[in-house]
């Protein structure tokens, strides 16, 4: 098992049922990582729990020592280029001896266009 | 070629750069389905122009029969749920002789999976 951990983060949603949707997710891609990630989770930055920091925090606090942040967002608005670094410069100073990377966000993956022709068969 | 469109809605956003993330993304999509689609367009719901509306009776008016509609959102929200099924009703009842297929929201792929699997690696 590694130390590393796998952070999904998600802008979070009023509805339920969105969330868990996102939930449902990060539990699925769990499934296929459990090799390279001793832990994988989601997180949300408004309307849902656990915060990206409460998660990061929550990985340190297990003995991770390094992070890996994927935003699951589909452009690069102020929540990916603003507010996720910024949490991550803040957690940065206190636990310098963490290795936390940022990942492109979803929308910029050139995954996506590869997933989008597939479900448009 | 085929009498096909395929339309990729997208929420839209104020800021441009995300609604050229979007457009770029249907270029690329785009390039690579040429031979099932005619013609691979993007439109808003909010923010950006064209509509989802403008889209489908553009593709009308090039003599399109039949018209994918692809929702970009991650999670189904009343836009998925609601606001995108509104307006194909809409324009099914004034053009019934047009096949219209919705697809699934794209956050609901079995694919989304693998590709946030491919991302952290």
């Amino acid at each position: 098992m590694s130390d590393k951990a796998l952070i999904i983060v998600a802008h979070g949603s009023r509805k339920a049922s969105s969330n868990e949707e996102v939930r449902t997710l990060g539990d699925n891609v769990r499934a296929l990582r459990d090799k390279e990630y001793a832990y994988v989770t989601t997180s949300f930055l408004e309307f849902a729990k656990p915060s990206l920091k409460e998660s990061i925090l929550s990985c340190i606090d297990k003995g991770i020592g390094e992070i890996v942040i994927l935003p699951y967002f589909l452009a690069s608005g102020h929540h990916v280029t603003r507010d996720i670094p910024e949490v991550i410069d803040d957690i940065r100073s206190s636990y310098p001896q963490i290795k936390i990377t940022l990942k492109a966000h979803l929308g910029s993956s050139t995954g996506m266009v590869r997933l989008l022709n597939d479900m448009a068969k």
